[in-house]
């Protein structure tokens, strides 16, 4: 029995059968994906080849079961040690601490580092009671103890939270023979000084250097 | 091993481990998905309980096995006989012949039709040696045939593959006692008249009626 469309939503989905309906429901659940664009996705899922299916079915399976996160810098690896910690070719002597995984994918794709990455999980936010003990700051400072590191890169957020984290971390690393860096902030590449935020430019000022 | 960037794809995607680079590669393949959408689906995923991920993964899949055509009207169904068909309530006497499942799908959104379907699956393209035999024309030759039919509406695209199904079927189904109709064609509601395409203003001119 198909009921009287009630609503906007009830009459936009119920001409379909219900695992198509469910898949649509599904796919719409995703971020950034409306309606529209589940219905549109599922129709194309319908028409493509069971192997290609089952494939993306299985990749969403796969990423479930295989992901963790690298027992040195806590990135996301399908292996114990992650390809970065692996990799003997990178320099030992600089970590860079960012926030979460996708941060270090950012810099990665920049190509500007060559060294080794930690990734804190998360920012220092006391009001939602995020301190200290809730982020891999006590892993970070083992690494550093251990000896060889030369520079600590400060790569946390340009944000309230990542400046809190990145001034608690310059304090409680702080030894005789570390350097302790901050990453620029500034205007961006490209970017238009009259659509510039205020406190952008107020660090773009404050952080001149001569040329 | 991590190869030296070659290209912009490589760098994009590099960083990541096997497993979540093949669910972005996977997901990356639905059409109108860019390669960062799909990273960004899969960052969700990754974050996303294994139940949701599972549950997404069993609605593709169901869609694929459950899916097939209405064996009465060539829609999409998960039972021998779909939904619309299978409804006591609808009218026998009408016929509306689409020319895909997803065109019986619009036409079920407004609203504007309580009688029966019958989809092609596809249109006539001589020149893509589609004939008629490649179509459901037979099929809907023997639902016109049994009886009971009053009125088959031709609601084929208004394209030259469209008008050209429509105007085979008009003379392959005409009959004594049938009423053979055509959806309008005209400027669509809200239009812009100085926005029109002069086709659609030309159709709209010749479809004139009194009012």
């Amino acid at each position: 029995m198909i009921d009287a469309p009630s609503d906007g939503e009830t009459r936009i989905v119920s001409h379909y059968p219900p695992t198509i309906l469910e898949l649509i429901h599904r796919i719409g659940k995703l971020p950034g994906i409306g309606e529209k664009t589940a219905e549109r996705l599922t129709l194309h899922i319908i028409g493509a080849s069971r192997a290609e299916v089952e494939q993306l079915a299985q990749a969403l399976i796969a990423v479930k079961e295989k992901t963790r996160t690298c027992r040195q810098c806590f990135g996301l690896s399908d292996e114990p040690l992650c390809s970065i910690c692996a990799d003997p070719a990178r320099d030992n002597g600089q970590i860079c601490v960012v926030e979460q995984a996708t941060d270090m994918v950012a810099i990665e794709k920049s190509g500007a580092f060559r060294g080794r990455y930690h990734i804190l999980q998360g920012a220092l936010a006391p009001m939602d009671g995020v301190g200290p003990e809730n982020l891999r700051i006590a892993e970070l400072r083992r690494r550093v103890d251990s000896g060889g590191i030369q520079e600590v890169i400060l790569a946390t957020s340009p944000t309230v939270a990542g400046d809190a984290t990145a001034a608690y971390l310059a304090r409680f690393l702080a030894g005789p023979s570390l350097k302790i860096s901050r990453i620029a902030c500034g205007v961006p590449m490209g970017g238009d000084l009259k659509f510039i935020d205020q406190a952008t430019l107020k660090r773009a000022l404050d952080g001149r250097h001569g040329i």
